[in-house]
């Protein structure tokens, strides 16, 4: 870390700037030009906060050239991290793989009926909503531990493994058999919840939240991999913005970007990014093209019958039709 | 709530949606154009999912008239909400309140010689973190259960309630004796821990989060108060914008707007929003200007001895000027 | 256009909006509700402002069904335009195009060596940057005319096709020979030099602006085309956000969402949205599996010599490793 | 500015950078650490393009320590710039200005009774569109070169020095009698126009960009001081984010932080930073507090006859009530 005093800087300050830092452990090489003094921090700056710094009056700037993450560092860590969810399925370096399902669990004969037709599809994990994170408090909040259980009995007709969201630590005990966690976008900095995760031997995936930066995500991760469990796949699934002709802004470059950053994987979530049904099947080829490890994708059955799934869900079909062309993109994908 | 329909909806569709809205208990009255249909719901349509039917292929637009939010609308309570947090404490209605102290409380005589000096310079409620939301799990989590007993010591030396942020339901315990719970902006969303708080008698103040809309902020208080706890203040402290010169944006528009919106008092916080100390001072003139009904300031003691803490908080001298320019203002301040 | 009136409007307020509404040419249709009163406008609302009516007293809401733009309306228009800029050089409708060339001209010897290794690459016209709109003052502003002298050498010498951008009204008569004159991202409601570039019969190249919605991208093409010009081709090329690790945010979700509204070609240009070299060929890949109608990329000479032209630009030999990739995907790409 | 290098940076391409530095008349400091070279960079580096810089493959992170900016930089120039309009109108050093008028010039009438009104109020500049930037081609474009005549008929009877738009150099024999050239958002980066304002002796407003960073506002600030015009007034009018419930975000921390970064004056259009009328009086207020030198208000005359101005202007009378409240503020207002 680099910090750049001001011209003259009040005498006490700096001693005690300095004396504070050697605290921290670190080494402290002092260099004097001629309008302005440099401090180079050497050592592990991970714990030195940049915004407390930088807000000193003595200091005109600071510069971060350590990235603040360890445990998710590609640096660290340069071969991709593969996770293994069951016993044929695992993702990452190399492994691209399609989590499909309902929004919402809503009832047995839905969740198993969805989960056979992704399967045949080509899906090899399932997901469906039991807790569901809602901006009203009036609107559907989920089946709940009823939802988990169906899903549990959709997981056993099926083959799949599952993947559902946890909302709250208090749930944790009801996600015993669910094949991989999932924290929402809003919960991406629920970091209470994030440490209960970090103790768990299971696999977690954490969605970028809705205004966060890839470094917040990345520090999210560390989160989670700083109390010991290692198995984190990160989720892009848009960003919000001032454009509203979709739900969030889809940031595709934070496929590559973050693969030159972690060696965790990457996936994409195209039906919460764009809100959209028929921009899910572009963006889902897009998003294969550009690198990613996998595909989250909303898939709802009879659209007659369950009217209300429709905005930015698929048909079994046209979900068939989409692993079709991603299939057709993946050979030429981007690898690095 | 009005629906437009695309030209020749398909006619099975149409008649689900029209079963699926009925069966929410909404009349609907269609009304033929030249070449759009109108549909519109009349009944509480605050349950019905403006996204889902706006995905629906038969629908061209949906529009909103009803706000979602009940129990916090203006429209159903037009008198100003006045929250009474001790015996000669209120906030809303005409009555400013500042509260005031530490981002992170550190020891006993840090806690107790700020709540002193915060006191003299005209606060009324005395804040100050244990449990710290930080980005890094590396940096500093606050003192928790500890920080807690200080700051409730605090409050017995001088008198002040306390107000501190919760970060999990499990925490809630703890909060017994706390006389205002913070939401802070990440948890704006942690919709399972505003049920909890929404069975609590006793007032909590929701800060915004970084990338919510008002509608959003007052869809959180809705949840809090469709619990049947009705003392909520709301707090502007910054969203995230391009603009990196400031922490945040302090969007001071939101104070008059909400105003309108709702009943429920709306403090500023201008020490997170600009993260910058010498705009805390302007910023909460603005505020006062613009109608707030109170302030949040970080106040920090000894700048040599607490070198750290000293991006955006002010020197308790620093903060009484604060004190005498917002008290300056508040006489002339905007009033609805 | 539908407008949702307030409960009791002012009578006089109301005359006098059905009066001026009255004076557009629209015919009103008046339905009744139980709580609120709905106007329907009937015929051409593209002259009505939605912000002005919102903004009356009277009004609660006002949603426009009628997109504001005509000429660039699919729906007016259900074909692919089809924009030709050479005897065999035609962009949209299945016609992928690559657009490649510095950043700025330099030299003759730079423009023109870029240009042959381009040509061998595949990219089908030549772009190169004459006038440059530069932040500051004291940057490199271009060569200007003499940049333009030099890029129609190189496309004397290449046969390459010429796109190169215009600032100001005043600079076109330079432009005679230039094949396509690109709109800059800071131009794109510059609407005295779309008005100007309306009457001219030569391909416009529009760049979305840093916060400007694709409604608006489409107001501004409509701008060039109620002019009389048809020949519009749309660009891509990052938005502005709070993320900072990239130049800009680039929207791929554009892609297939201006094609819905659309008939114009998308083009993208991931060089600029990125503003890192390495990110330039997985955004390319992932436009075209998107199903963009082209792309613009920067590419300079050699490094050594050209040094800071590196922050975005390819080498050439990146160039041609990045056609390869985006050539394996085209024909596995989204196409509607 | 500070360059820290990668480990073991490619020597020839430091070299190629070194040599490179160097011409642009810059001393370069090495500084080896441990584990990272730091290169310090001596002498003007106003022309250094960082983004360049940071995306060298041997370049890890740049830091900009001096100002990109002169010629408006507080640095150099301590003292409040104070702009004479005419005899009895200063802006900025403690002379706080209020500019009104409506939104467009449509008639004489309607143009001297405005001025009339806004006069008696205390207005000391009138405003009026007579150029208007308009999203869409088919809205009204003002009255142009015929709207400037009507200006100068209302600055005759009024006595007000007149404001308006100039949106295109080719316009700008039309200002010749136009005491203040306001450049409009969409112009901010213009930067053709703004080197022919440059050359003028005339002040300018000019007006933040929609996406522009206080950076970018002060380096299109610095284009127009660097070609000798020092009468630059700078506005701020709200910023595009995601929210919606108002126009724009009106950013006010801008004011104090602005005025820290250049000695140029700084005022606020609340109209249509917010595009609600109701609005317009505590933004304007809160503005007066946090330290501005002047207002932009949109008035409009009898709202029964010119019923479209509505949406974010203010009657006569609102605006004289709105003057009251922001002269009581000012006397209590921050002073730095």
């Amino acid at each position: 870390m680099i910090v750049v005093l001001k011209d003259n800087p009040d005498k006490r300050q700096l001693e005690n700037l300095i004396a504070w830092l050697k605290s921290m452990g670190l080494d402290i090489h002092m260099s004097e030009g001629h309008s302005s003094t440099i401090m180079g921090l050497i050592g592990d700056t991970s714990e030195v906060d940049v915004d407390l710094i930088n807000a000193l009056e003595i200091v005109e700037a600071v510069k971060r050239v350590q990235e603040p993450y360890k445990n998710v560092n590609r640096k660290f860590h340069p071969d991709d991290s593969i996770i293994k969810i069951a016993d044929d399925v695992e993702i990452g370096g190399g492994n691209f793989q399609v989590i499909a399902g309902p929004c919402s669990v809503e009832s047995e004969s839905q969740v198993c009926e969805v989960a056979t037709r992704v399967k045949e599809a080509g899906a090899k994990l399932y997901r469906g909503g039991a807790f569901k994170p809602r901006t009203s408090p009036y609107a559907f909040q989920g089946m709940r531990e009823e939802g988990i259980k169906l899903l549990l009995e959709a997981k056993k007709q099926s083959g799949l493994p599952i993947v559902t969201e946890a909302m709250d630590i208090s749930h944790l005990p009801l996600f015993e058999d669910v094949d991989v966690i999932q924290v929402g976008a809003r919960n991406m900095q629920n970091f209470e919840l994030l440490k209960e995760l970090g103790h768990l031997d299971k696999p977690i995936l954490l969605k970028r939240g809705l205004s966060s930066t890839l470094q917040e995500l990345l520090m999210s991760a560390e989160y989670i991999m700083a109390g010991g469990n290692e198995k984190v796949i990160l989720c892009e699934r848009g960003i919000r913005t001032f454009e509203t002709a979709t739900r969030n802004t889809l940031d595709l470059a934070s496929i590559p970007l973050l693969k030159t950053m972690t060696h965790l994987p990457v996936i994409v979530d195209p039906s919460h990014a764009t809100g959209i049904a028929h921009l899910v099947k572009p963006m889902a080829m897009a998003a294969a093209a550009a690198g990613a490890d996998g595909l989250m994708i909303e898939v709802h059955n009879d659209p007659a019958k369950a009217l209300c799934d429709g905005a930015q869900s698929l048909t079994p079909a046209a979900f068939a039709d989409m692993m079709d062309a991603v299939n057709a993109i993946l050979p030429h994908a981007f690898r690095g």
